[in-house]
């Protein structure tokens, strides 16, 4: 909507660390728990918590278990932002 | 975020008829079930359910009981949109 993009992520294990330099990024948590490493510390959001990642900040997500996350970005953003392309990289056009 | 917000509302019973001319927006059911009534038809949304609603399109939101809803909008956005202020017209500045 209006350059932005609404997107439902499964997350397990360890994401990689990397930042959004063009992109604010909102994570809201729809079952489970996330954890979002940041290189001076660490959040973790129950079911139902919210947090912004402000663009140019690296982070880390990680779920000890399987966790839905809401995840709104600027269209076209790719998923690890500035890491290296990887297993982990999504096609940032797909949808569902 | 980037000139967006996210707003959690707690919504029972009718809201009013109204469109935003100048913004799509967002709803994400966190809690509870949420009807949109449209012109047209009617969306019913369960938890976790979202629907994005093009700006200038009229709707009304209706919870038969207690639904927490989370909205996304423009800054600045007025809850009511088009429609007179009234009882159900809030600060669009105010912060939780």
């Amino acid at each position: 909507m209006d350059g932005f993009q609404f997107r439902l992520a499964r997350l397990e294990g360890d994401f990689v660390w990397h930042s959004h330099p063009d992109t604010d990024e909102a994570f809201l948590v729809m079952d489970g728990q996330l954890r979002i490493d940041f290189r001076d510390g660490a959040t973790t959001l129950a079911e139902g918590e919210m947090l912004i990642v402000p663009k140019g900040v690296e982070h880390k997500p990680f779920a000890e278990s399987e966790c839905l996350v809401m995840v709104f970005v600027k269209e076209g953003t790719v998923n690890t932002g500035d890491a290296p392309a990887g297993e982990l990289t999504t096609d940032p056009e797909a949808r569902i």
